[in-house]
């Protein structure tokens, strides 16, 4: 069961409670989206603010942005800059999908399950069809048989007219590229297109340690929603659509939703400066270096359990309740989910984000291991 | 896996083949659609085709459908004719859920599998929360913890807004009416209305033997799709409100979906003829019948299994594939359906209907015991 | 100012009040929907109730309308028979515009003004464009001007997508193939497609004389809604997609918005009937007849005005509001629309139907003749 | 005629072209959105870059705004800030009208005519009921006459829903408040809602010189789009809602079209810097003596007229062509709009904003009193 605790914090931590020179330990590990604007990010902004710039995209921050894109992922591509993940993920989705199309994805994706109705909204209606899994990633097999029950009712259906793949997954795991590649085959195979969710696509990257364009096109990827929200940008979300064709109307799409920002040099100077000298893989690395010490921390506690392979910046823990009751009563914000059927204990998620510290993570390690059950 | 075999028969059966008297043997049970108009109902038609009737619902026929509703359900309802069972079930949701809500159903049921994203068209975009069954009898404990866990999620979730029940099940089987109550209190608890899909309502009131009050406002039901077409109409379902709340704007739900019928007069009168003398539960219990001759033939075969219980007018039956395409080649149409994992042979099922003769039943089982495996 | 007056007459006529033999006077000119259907199409649906036939269009009286259409026409089209004129624009138009184009028409047309935003639902929220106009007839400059306006305006507005012409038009009047032509070259020029609205296409027809193709795909025309309900059928409009390749996923459009018929022989008999044996341009050429003789009849009233040339079975009249009201205490029905500015009296519409008799024109007319102002 | 001229410019200036000290001249007149973010505001940004804060609006930023509103407005309202204009448009409006209704504009309104649909996406396809006017303000007896007819219509009609003021017009022009409550009176009378587009509501409130209670709720305004985009934000308006009982379901809303900011605290600080120390009104103050200073210039050109009062920040003139275009050979940027029918010359519109400078708005004269026709 979730619990909606985002409110639960007694304050915001604005400032040093002690009034030294330390700053004070954060303890809240509800997100990675509760954190700071990479300091790179907001110099970008000021930077941007000279002169004139022609409106809706037509500065050259953008056509700047397109073109570091290009050679990042070593491909050309057509990218459009929104604000948040949700409007990246459903404008993309549209694109691939027509109202009365299915978008198969994993059973826990975000887009299935946290997104209240955003695809279903901008795509006119199209069918999330959720496929379960053990762990996030989703199994060939099951994929098939979706495609080929689907395909087998004829027009009365809805049309298998996309793939959607969450790289890293909601529970913290990250596909092979084995695994990815047989996916987007078997999809492409029989006419759908691939969207990658990659909120945390930085994360997954880190971990696995191969290129962006090992982890996207060649790997059979059609579009990718490229979150830098989650890593370090104030708010900034990047479609990147490599088969261009998909691109077409995206202009109007993004408009008529509200997405097209009128200054929008200020979006794109993000993306850049976050793009730029590598902030992006810095950023995520170091959260999964803090994820990976809390992981082995937490597998160090005999009471804790970690039900999944921590891979990325997201650690999960089957914990007594007292213990989690413990830990927020020590102040530290972290989500509730459903346990698995079976599991005795709490479901817990923490996340760390660029920011967080080495001493963050211990602080918490700390107070766990002073909690009596 | 599902196919598509609607199209697959050689031709339409419109006259005798031998010029002799008899009819021939109707081998088509893919569904109860593909079946003949109940004369009663062609007659109603030629009865309603004389002078001018105001248009567009302002006629009486319409006034005298919704008096014989409230007669025959002991309750006063908002009554909705329209041409299908998609459209009846889509309008009825749409007044149930807003475009951010979740309506949450079994997963085998129609709305969320066949009906080509119809609800979410209807709805603006609401989400259809599936939950998992054996039969296709949605199980208290899992549609409690479905809405705890939306509820849980806050404002960035869908608002689980309405429960949707399939009466007789996409399976077959009928709920008990206990276990329509112990679901509708749930939901009415937790703020959401309740829908339920009576495609096959008359082959469930059949099998109850309980009066359509019982099964309908009695056991919590707010909303009910009560489908006419399969079922003798020539092309007539009914949306009965017994929350009157809900039908406010319903007209105009209906008129700019295209279903406002200009001569109303001619869909009304389909209804009435249907609900007068008794000719629906007639026609229901006839395919029922029809149905458990079936359902007892295919018992006595030894390579046959019949994985759920036959209620309504629906058999559902695993047999050998060189069986299945030995009933093929002797000219019967049916649906194949997905074989439950583990399961050997071939998921099929046979709809009888209300002009399914004992001789066709008897012809389809001797065709199968005449072929060999 | 329109009134909704569809309500007020005190009965429907179901039987002839004084026992003998005539029908009595039809006093209800509101609209060509509140007659009757024509007795051989009431036949047709008796002789398809023979036997089994394939559900959802594959059956073998919507081929045989195929190629009836066809040979019609003279032209290969896909034709899609709905119920309902609003079901078969909004459909048809779905088809030509995406959610984020422009539809320019009239500004009276139907799809516009009397739609309830059917057009707006089944296109995901395209813009209708309206042009004003002096009788529902489209000028050419206005035309391209409201096309040079969208189209300067780059990707942050509507895209201007499609054509709706109105034949014959809200206003009575009908185009000459001269304009038609004119029009669509225009619109085909700048890349729209264009759609008829033919609610009253036979109509149409018979006052010009010429072939069904030269008034439609000879005329630049992509899709035509042809409309057979207000011509004599009980609830049958046809999509006509001359263009073949605007036909994809039209089937999957029709399923979502419950426009599917199961028993759909029984809808493409209607329309098989209706085009044989000429009986709908039979039907429409009386009820023209019948229009004709009642604006003869009204031109010849000294207080009478036709603002509108009446070309189809529409009758405009201005008319003292005491004798409108003297009209409405004799018995008769019909419709009150906004007067145009400047003008004294009041706007009425008589719509003649192809049911109406020359008796309840003339009983009409006495009637004006001996209401005194 | 509209031209997208956007992208005309022959490059962003971004720096001092000579090196020198001296800010290069401003030549593009295009909108109050190709300029600069306030210092304040981006100094804001910074000041919120400190620390953890819950996500999705549970900040105190977020909190700080609400109450600052409340004193500006002198009322408890219900604020929900998004990153562009087209988005409080259209959420606004959401909350209004259902799908089937209508919302009346002045034929003129960026919702109507500028939005690539955004309006008819967010509300699920409510009709745009456009209303002919001189200088974009509405006339009460145009708008009683629209209602009239619609509400003449019953349920086959759009139900009137709202009513949408723009307020700076689009054509540069202020309702004074008499005229606005004329409208807002008749619209509550007739059941309508009332929207305010704000996009230059401090243009509009400096000319009037009247409180933003004034212009609002006492007004008989319920929702207000407030634009601090074109007046000196990164990237913010804001959705005030005094009317609280349309404030439910706005965060779903919000959340499903993406424009839920998960860093939220950096929407809200732009919004809070520009309220606080009346900024807004600085900035807008600033903008319309820009706005008036021009206009008397070219007021003073022999060759130029003003088609519309001057009383916010856009001035529109006609102009013969050659000097249009040698004001656009000097290197000024601005947008070509369709010139009345019956005028001579181009019309065109130039925009100031809070960071045009007098020698901005004087070079432009010079070159307009340079160029020969």
């Amino acid at each position: 069961m979730e619990q909606n605790t985002d409110g639960a914090q007694p304050h915001d931590r604005q400032s040093s409670p002690d009034g030294g020179s330390a700053e004070p330990i954060r303890t809240n590990f509800m997100s990675d989206n509760v954190g700071t604007v990479s300091p790179e990010i907001l110099a970008a902004l000021a930077q941007a603010n000279v002169g004139e710039a022609p409106a809706h995209g037509a500065d050259s921050w953008t056509r700047r942005l397109e073109a570091r894109v290009a050679e990042v992922f070593e491909a050309e591509a057509r990218v459009f800059p929104v604000a948040t993940g949700t409007a990246a993920n459903a404008l993309a989705l549209s694109a691939l999908s027509p109202p009365w199309g299915a978008i198969l994805c994993d059973e826990s994706a975000h887009i299935n399950r946290r997104e209240c109705g955003a695809p279903e909204f901008f795509t006119g209606g199209a069918k999330l069809w959720p496929i379960p899994s053990a762990d996030g990633r989703m199994e060939a097999g099951l994929l098939a048989s979706a495609v080929a029950d689907l395909s087998a009712g004829g027009a009365r259906l809805s049309r298998p007219a996309a793939l959607s793949l969450t790289q890293a997954t909601e529970w913290g795991t990250v596909y092979t590229l084995e695994h990815l590649v047989e996916l987007t085959a078997l999809a492409h195979e029989a006419g759908l297109s691939v969207h990658m969710d990659g909120a945390r696509f930085g994360n997954a990257l880190a971990h696995l340690g191969c290129s962006p364009a090992d982890m996207t096109w060649r790997a059979g990827v059609d579009v990718l929603s490229l979150g830098a929200t989650k890593s370090g940008a104030l708010s900034a979300d990047l479609i990147v659509m490599f088969d261009l064709s998909l691109a077409e109307d995206m202009e109007r799409r993004i408009k008529r939703s509200g997405h097209l920002w009128a200054k929008q040099r200020f979006l794109s100077a993000q993306l850049l400066a976050w793009l730029e000298n590598d902030l992006w893989l810095r950023n995520a690395r170091h959260a999964n270096e803090m994820a990976g010490r809390l992981a082995r921390g937490l597998a160090r506690h005999p009471a804790a359990t970690l039900p999944f392979d921590t891979q990325g910046n997201e650690v999960f823990a089957v914990l007594p309740e007292l213990l989690v009751e413990g830990l927020e009563a020590a102040g530290f914000v972290f989500l509730r989910r459903t346990a698995p059927p079976g599991v005795t204990g709490t479901l817990v998620r923490f996340v760390t984000g660029h920011d967080t510290r080495p001493q963050d993570v211990d602080a918490l390690l700390e107070a766990l291991a002073g909690t009596t059950e």
